[in-house]
């Protein structure tokens, strides 16, 4: 048989590179991983799971319903604790409350289940949607596997830069693209990869940008609001979320996730949709898997209203705002001052800029050489889409601080400098 | 804005049946659903769960791992204890192992997400799927969501009718339609809705048969066997798998559950998949979600470890063999003998076929006086694709023994005996 059976999207689905960097950890046992997105092990949540789960199992109601099928949508109390929860972290008034109507949040296997969803629900193959230049690279994969063409906007200190995000947009004006224009997917705190969190003014004047080119789109152009890192804020204001970026915000869609916080284990993500978008991701995410598994979303409905989390919140800012800090010093003292990157206010990830001529992909000597020396990062090219506009800037690493332990923090860091500080071609 | 900005998938993607039901649920509190594919409540294991999570989480090695990611294609442990159960099931001589991989074993957030998979990474738009008449609603609903055609194959007491399958693979050559046919959709232990269990023999025949039309389709049909009731067996022998169907099993797509078993508040399915569909299956559902919790994943793999699920799923048994005989003694004295049904040897379902001019559908006179008087049924023909060659039949009615109690499985069908024993038109 010549040829397999696959779809379209089959096809085209590509091994993410997150499985090349997990096959080379595999390969190289003890390298120590500042590529992994996976959070600080010692603080996850087990003696406050281990006590929610079994006030819960204890009684016969509260214990077979949570075992039991729940709703598509999710638990009730889970949904409306989850607006409640998002009202008050935007500090919005009384009046705005119908933003966030628990009838339009959507309780997900994590929030990257969500964007799967949307994307589902609103591309089709050769549509458009604009991303950040650099942006989580598994939506990237996402877009990839459903055929989604992307165009990424450059960033700023603040988030987008707006004159960019309008000359993108007027070029795909006169280009005839912008009827396939769907999103733009921004992520707004402590962003996946760079760190940058958008403030609301941009939200706000990104929103004005798209609805001024929605006439020629033909249909409305919505802003995906991905704040998976909301919550690992450890320092600087809180942002309210575009919800509250005044009249627009009926083009949001906010998706952040309970997982990276409470624990990676327990995948509860949500995302709140526009009353047009939500019955159809509803159904979407009803062939997925009609709902998800209800005792876990008992376990943080019950952790957010008993105040585990919020306690185990307060511990863990404090935790990876120590690792940040370690990792920062790490690099002042090892990385040649040539190298550019900021101290995170949130977030697991320190974004580094290496010096020109030093690129930092697979087949780069820096990439070999941190292999070779037991350290793995996050290659930058991954974050960015392919947008045939500009070339994918090859320099960068993403270093995350969120699983690796302060010694190897140190360590890792000090094996990358050697690395980046030898002589190029050494 | 006059037009939406949904993909087709988004546009076509329907509201599911079993919306309206839950609706009509919702609008008669009191109502007894023997609509539901709800498990039965007290016998959830309430008391397991509890000692198995308290010893997952006890520890800190064993805690942190649980509430952390785990990989994409599922925890290690639960994947080979899965391949040993499988192969164990079916009985297979060792050679056999090679077949039950556990590298080919993918973890899933129920085996309806394993579903959702196989179709993405087969089916495109206009693809053909073939599936029993009648089948799982819910499937039919991803088909139609991603405009996959189907076409019915009738069923007989043993499974498939062969000349049937026969009939219409040439139908299909005739047609051209060939090279869009993609899969064969099998449910095959305790069939839902039909309770139809399917021989060895029956499944290696329709290997054979797909085969005999893979050159004409230019590329492998695959067989995909959806097991979820197989281990709610309760009388009769155990059926080994398309997987032991000779050599024609590189072939078969095999998935199932242990939501079912265990507890569908817990979302654990799993699916076997050819050597040349895993990678591109498990891309996929890194795109999903990058693997299911990690945490239920290890209350599974331990359950079954420490014998919980074996011992749980004999109690299971008992109680469901119980029920069904409930339902089926109340059918006996409340239904009229021109209703035609068998007495299931597993599952959760009866399914009964009304005597000629009595209709079940929403419209129908029957169901308006079954939610008139407080009970609920799955209409028939929601458990039928829309196939252009043939009608739906309208006169069956799927009845669940599963979550409703004793005590409401004999008065619910007491109310559908009335209904059904009125006069027509009355």
């Amino acid at each position: 048989m010549k040829s397999l059976a696959l779809s379209s999207l089959g096809r085209r689905t590509a091994e993410p590179p997150i499985s090349w960097l997990m096959k080379t950890a595999l390969e190289h046992p003890g390298i120590i991983s500042l590529a992994a997105g996976f959070t600080d092990n010692p603080t996850l949540p087990r003696e406050a799971a281990r006590a929610l789960l079994n006030g819960i199992l204890r009684r016969p109601k509260t214990g077979q319903a949570a075992l039991q099928y729940g709703s598509t949508a999710g638990d009730p109390d889970l949904r409306c604790l989850t607006a409640q929860r998002l009202l008050a972290a935007d500090d919005a008034p009384g009046k705005a409350a119908s933003r966030y109507n628990p009838n339009r949040m959507l309780i997900t296997h994590g929030s990257q289940q969500f964007l799967y969803l949307v994307t589902e629900a609103l591309c089709d193959a050769d549509d458009l949607v604009l991303v950040e230049d650099p942006t989580y690279f598994v939506f990237l994969g996402i877009l990839q596997s459903h055929g989604v063409r992307c165009r990424g906007v450059r960033l700023e200190a603040d988030g987008l830069d707006l004159a960019h995000l309008q000359q993108v947009l007027e070029r795909l004006r006169r280009s005839g693209d912008l009827p396939r224009l769907k999103l733009l997917y921004l992520v707004t705190y402590f962003q996946n990869p760079s760190g940058t969190t958008t403030s609301l003014a941009k939200k706000a004047a990104a929103l004005d940008l798209l609805r001024h080119f929605e006439k020629a789109a033909g249909h409305p152009i919505y802003l995906l609001e991905d704040a998976a890192y909301r919550e690992l804020r450890f320092s600087g204001p809180e942002v309210p979320s575009a919800l509250a970026a005044g009249d627009r915000r009926h083009r949001v869609i906010y998706t952040s996730t309970y997982s990276k916080p409470f624990a990676t284990g327990v995948r509860i993500g949500y995302g709140l949709l526009p009353a047009e978008l939500f019955d159809i991701a509803a159904r979407i995410k009803g062939n997925h898997d009609f709902g998800t598994a209800h005792l876990l979303q008992k376990l943080v409905a019950r952790a957010l209203g008993a105040g585990h989390y919020d306690r185990h919140l307060g511990v863990l800012r404090q935790r990876y705002a120590a690792k940040a800090e370690i990792m920062a010093s790490a690099i002042r003292r090892n990385f040649p001052a040539a190298v550019k990157w900021t101290l995170p206010q949130g977030g697991l990830y320190i974004w580094a800029r290496l010096p020109e001529k030093l690129a930092t992909g697979f087949r780069s000597r820096v990439f070999k050489e941190a292999v070779r020396n037991n350290v793995l990062y996050v290659p930058g090219a991954f974050c960015y889409g392919e947008d045939p506009s500009r070339s994918k800037p090859d320099r960068e690493m993403r270093l995350s601080f969120g699983s690796a332990s302060e010694r190897n923090i140190r360590k890792g860091i000090a094996r990358l400098g050697r690395v980046i500080g030898r002589p190029s071609g050494g």
